[in-house]
């Protein structure tokens, strides 16, 4: 499966030292790299770089440092040569593996986003997807970013999944199908010891939860996989248990508009006013403002009119009881890409993971967001 | 100095058990009672309550929980009594000392609404400040919710406590006073073993905190007394150091109003600004758009039209790569009732980490923040 590209660099090209031989297939970026000089070890050699400086890998921690100058080092891509660099500052950077991702339920809209984004980063998509029973015959001419995806019929996943196993062993499955899904799918991954990030929402989750836990796998189980929502409910927590009733005499006011057809309330909403409950703020369920109607949600709360049909919006305004001062939060969604784009570094948190041997192996967002960036 | 109250309700009211001896002077408030339903107890007898509720002390957590059904207890202010309720419902509330405060500075507009505000939350309000050397000829009439207030000239202030203390053993200290005297008060203060709340920005702050550290007094030191301010830009870092680059990849804009006489931008947004670049969010100090036109500040920051010469508005915006998602968090001050309200957390604080002879002596409003509502 290794891959090796060659970028155009005018560097000399390093292989590593022997230390790397389990390393497979990496790529190596840094924000101090532009994506034209992304790097690749394949087979235990890593290649470096940018212009005359070299970086190597110091295993196992997967940082790699920049060498002192004047080494000489066995090449891989090229001819042998010696780095004359000698400028000192060396900042470390991660080396990455290339990760396998299969998405079920990538003929739906947010699948389809989540296999978009995941070629974005640089993974690799697994050109198969599992569909509900009988339903594979639709998809017949699913292609995504160039890729071409089959569409598998459910009842043909054991077959489909050890074929697919071959060819992409250390693969993750990410799952955007249907409630009802939800539990016997899960099964079927933990059944084949597959690691998976669920971003469907619904079927028991009491259920899910045991069901992981009894198998071993690793998964990322989240209902809400906006990372920077969560980050954002997250520290509104921190804020209630550290400081409880630092708001007590204000009021609160909630308003959230999402696409008409969205019955309920936002259970992000509920969450985050849970917290402000617990800094002194009275405040029920009920009298959360819901707006459903498109004209309002237009010139009322700002909703672009090509996102009528799908956006989270949310406003909390805290006011004090002399109505001098007004906190207002906001957090407003349109589209996928959010949701998206936190699907893939669930993904990533879950192979650095897998990699390191976690002990721990069931996780959810607020555990993505203590790794840190992911890219 | 113990004063004793005895405010209007149909309920018998009842002395406490003996426990409480230690007990000089407390307030009782909680939210369930209204503030027609204050009551008191002094030289260890602890006076109550609501209708026919009883609520004693547990010494020595200050926590009054309400007693069971009929018991009969010593009466301090009524005659012998036996309560009759037999309701269950029991929620603890705080038993609070009251405590005397000389805010020195109640010359000024700051020092006078903390005075107000000390007052309105059932402080004792020392009737003497102290204001600059040659200065307090000005303020022969000064008065605060009609009491009357002497201004005492600096070089008087070693006599003048003398006497103050005599009547006020217990006193604390709240400084809003002028940048210029920072330094000196706050010796002074130590000097004499006061503790006290340092309200007044400027000065040595280094000298500040090692002059205070040297005496042992307790003291708050803030430079943003806005509890809820504190608060917000608190939870701010939290999440930045817990979820470092959360929001890499995103922008982040910063618009800040305060009054036109105000050169350089917040202390505050400058401090929010540090736990937004550990988010991943690139920013330079110079990108802060500061507002002081006050036609702008009206039109387009919102600003009401009488709180022009006083307010402090600041507006985050986040927003991710593709546009799609925005993040915005308000803090909009008008006046000065914030601070003051602050101030009053921060003695209510100080007079509690006196009382259980706390081993920390110099605090932040970050400490108050987490001692909870202190109301």
């Amino acid at each position: 499966m290794a891959e090796c590209w060659s970028l155009n660099t005018t560097s000399p090209t390093y292989s590593c030292n022997p230390g790397l031989s389990q390393l497979r297939h990496y790529i190596l970026r840094t924000r101090s790299f532009s994506s034209a000089n992304f790097f690749v070890a394949a087979q235990g050699r890593l290649v470096v770089f940018k212009e005359a400086t070299c970086w190597v890998s110091s295993p196992p921690g997967l940082v790699l440092q920049r060498k002192k100058k004047n080494m000489t080092m066995g090449c891989s891509l090229g001819a042998r040569a010696s780095s004359s660099d000698s400028s000192s500052d060396a900042s470390p950077c991660l080396l990455r593996p290339t990760v396998s991702v299969m998405v079920n339920g990538c003929t739906g809209k947010m699948g389809q986003a989540v296999a978009e984004a995941a070629i974005a980063a640089g993974l690799q998509l697994v050109p198969k997807c599992i569909t509900g029973r009988g339903r594979a015959g639709g998809y017949a001419e699913l292609s995504i970013q160039g890729i071409k995806v089959d569409a598998v019929d459910g009842d043909e996943r054991e077959k489909v999944m050890d074929q697919v196993l071959q060819d992409y062993p250390d693969l993750i499955v990410v799952d955007y199908t249907l409630p009802a899904a939800v539990n016997g799918n899960a099964e079927f991954y933990c059944s084949r010891g597959l690691p998976f990030v669920m971003g469907t929402t619904g079927g028991d989750r009491n259920k899910l939860v045991k069901d992981v836990e009894a198998s071993g796998v690793y998964a990322v189980i989240a209902p809400q996989m906006g990372k920077q929502v969560v980050a954002f409910q997250a520290a509104m927590e921190l804020m209630a248990e550290q400081f409880p009733g630092a708001f007590a005499g204000y009021t609160l006011q909630v308003t959230e508009s999402h696409q008409s057809s969205k019955v309920d309330t936002s259970g992000t909403a509920k969450a985050v006013i849970s917290s402000f409950q617990k800094l002194g703020l009275p405040f029920n369920l009920d009298q959360i403002e819901m707006v459903r109607d498109p004209e309002e949600q237009v010139k009322r709360m700002g909703v672009p009119s090509e996102h009528l049909n799908g956006h989270a919006f949310h406003t909390y305004q805290l006011v004090s009881a002399d109505g001098m001062v007004v906190f207002e939060f906001q957090h407003n969604v349109c589209g996928r890409s959010i949701y998206a784009q936190g699907t893939v570094d669930a993904v990533l948190f879950l192979a650095k993971k897998i990699r390191e041997k976690a002990d721990k192996k069931l996780y959810n967002m607020i555990d993505v967001l203590r790794e840190g960036n992911m890219r």
